[in-house]
């Protein structure tokens, strides 16, 4: 077997531990130097593979390559580019085998969610029909948490441990306020399509401390008349009342109330997004004081809070993509596969992309409590061992002792190319 | 020395280390049962006094007392409810003393900010004005971190270091994503009079990973084209900007921009708060692509990333206001006396409260960078070492282990009181 490079990209929105995928391509490439020779990261994503801005990791010391589990977001750069169908952009797909070829690229490891699995089935596809030798593999991450197949994602459960660490912080103190202040707290959580992290702030409580919870998913229409008697009825029994919310929370005719539900009530674009407007309705309608909180980037890059599975299983879909690989696999994803609840037990399988790209898993309805608004106890079962175990990132002076990579870039050879 | 009761209340906003301040009280009294009975705590806050609602802490056991140093939140509950002035008040400053006699209270505990430092003074003046005994001791509280006489002000520490460091994990995802898409991020903070957040939001960046960032201060008047080439330069030097923005932003004319800056542009009530307003405006007059993040209630009750320096100087606080009573002291606050920057050291001193109570200690002009939109190096020294150490709570399942007390009723002896 030759000696050939590989390729790594990071792909759309990062999370606080894809950076521990990319240790793990690194380091198990690393250990196999007799097959592979050097790592080559593309720089803000797959645009560096089309216009041959390559990163040289093997410029980075292995401790730094270490320090990658600890730090958050994308070491490479990340990018919003979706290439489209082999049809109109097979110019771009050559230009691709093009910068491989030029650098020997043997093994095409792409780190992403839906449209980069797509992504990177293509790219295995164009290679085979212009005969260049190529494993593509598809690293899977994605807080979304809705790739099939696998058991969960990558990134989800750091981003489900944020969610339900900071709920269960807002619910203690709104109680501690209720009496004479808010009654209120109204979170707005990320997941547009599928309400995976909505249901995770189902995990804010317990037995032991139950939390008067409101939830409203991306998969439930919003109907505001028994949403407020839902919010009543927990402030009547608690005194209080607290509201996780999708950003992408839908009105009756299937529209995304962040944009036209909104837009509608008031004539204007809104600037807040569904949290503020769901507090606001409360306040109209009910006259309850209320606070509301919009988490956005801070819930997908709160490394500090990384569930320690999450890492783990981060970790392990790298080095794995790496071992299937050097085992002669091409156009799959390394899927994790959960073979016991209790205790927690969970394997790396090769998954084929062809029955993973494009294609969306929605959170189940079994998972959603019958009234719409909460989790049953099959959603505990599954999210809850997603987000257990702490990893927490060292520290220097108070603040997490994130790290910045030298990112050197490799010399180019070949012409210059426009995205 | 005749042994007699104490009372504790908590009042005002909470935060994730008031009942570190609680354990303080509640276990130094326990040791020192030869003078103090019971402590009994006011069900939320001043409210719980007035209406004899009070909480017999001697049924929680030691460990749920310890448990608190890790829970955030007010545990006896708090309420927002400002006693006025003696001379408008007086029937209810009568009533608490009358309360105090029929419990047999001595010394009487206040766990919280400008107001009700003003509130600890006024029981005491009235109490001597009586003639009935009393030791009250006001225990320093507020994230705001504006009282007088002391250094910094327990809750402040833990605010900063989730701030801190949530910016800077959200700048590691933002720089990861502006080459496609994300340019600028919006973080607003909570401070709506004194910059200390905001100051602290400076701390995001060190040496080896400098951050681009623009800070808004509610010390100096919103300025937009000023602020807008602040953004630009920044963007056109790093590739993107990351912005702290004070709740407490303010206009030329002093106005709150939350308040009357969005409802003067739009004619209408804002939903959302001055954090996405000023994400908008940059999106508007720059075309960057932009994320905002309202942190909310989930900066104050972040007890999962509390200050470990916070977490000891909260409980510090609470020990030396028992011991201060017991040695004699009236009317007075536990203060913060830092003696040494580096290394940090500190000690606890008795403070008068008349020359706290009603005075706010505001950002000095020293502490912001000439432009206005940064902290200066005297900032960094004072701030730093607020932050300093980690005292993650125990986690089960996941989540942090806080607990909820029994909070057993004292049986009243009284008629009932309305507030």
């Amino acid at each position: 077997m030759k000696k050939r490079n590989a390729f790594y990209a990071q792909s759309g929105g990062v999370t606080a531990v894809i950076n521990a995928s990319a240790a793990g391509v690194i380091e198990t490439a690393r250990r196999h130097k007799d097959k592979i020779g050097k790592v080559l990261a593309g720089r803000n994503g797959i645009i560096g593979a089309l216009t041959e801005d390559l990163i040289d990791t093997s410029r980075e010391s292995a401790s730094m390559v270490a320090a990658l589990k600890h730090t958050p977001s994308g070491a490479f750069g990340s990018c919003r580019y979706k290439l489209k169908s082999l049809e109109e952009s097979r110019a771009q797909y050559e230009r691709l085998i093009e910068v491989f070829r030029a650098h020997d690229i043997g093994y095409f490891f792409y780190n992403g969610g839906n449209d980069s699995a797509d992504t990177c089935l293509k790219v295995s596809q164009i290679a085979d029909k212009l005969g260049y030798p190529l494993q593509a593999i598809h690293v899977p991450k994605t807080v979304d948490n809705d790739l099939v197949l696998t058991d969960n994602c990558p990134g989800f459960g750091s981003v489900a441990k944020y969610v339900a660490t900071s709920m269960r912080e807002a619910a203690f103190d709104v109680a501690s306020m209720a009496k004479t202040s808010t009654k209120v707290f109204v979170m707005e959580v990320m997941g547009r399509h599928a309400g995976w992290i909505t249901a995770a702030v189902g995990l804010a409580d317990d037995k032991e401390t139950p939390i008067p919870l409101v939830l409203l998913f991306p998969e439930i229409a919003f109907d505001e008349v028994k949403f407020l008697a839902a919010v009543r009825g927990k402030v009547d029994t608690f005194g209080y009342c607290c509201i996780g919310v999708s950003e992408g929370l839908r009105d009756a005719a299937g529209n995304l109330m962040a944009e036209a539900g909104t837009r509608d009530a008031f004539g204007h674009a809104q600037l807040g997004g569904i949290g503020p407007y769901i507090a606001q309705r409360i306040h109209e309608k009910l006259g309850y004081k209320y606070h509301w909180a919009v988490a956005d980037y801070l819930q997908r890059a709160a490394r500090h809070i990384a569930s320690k599975t999450d890492l783990e299983q981060s970790y392990a879909v790298g080095k794995a993509a790496v071992q299937f690989a050097l085992a002669g696999h091409n156009a799959i994803m390394p899927a994790i596969i959960r073979t016991s609840d209790t205790p927690y037990r969970w394997r790396i399988e090769a998954a084929p992309l062809k029955k993973i790209a494009n294609k969306e898993k929605m959170l189940p309805r079994s998972y959603i409590a019958r009234d719409g608004f909460g989790i049953t106890d099959k959603a505990r079962v599954y999210l809850s061992p997603l987000i257990r175990g702490e990893a927490p990132p060292p520290f220097k002076n108070g603040v997490p002792q994130y790290v910045r990579l030298k990112n050197a870039a490799v010399p180019r050879k070949l012409n210059t190319y426009q995205v």
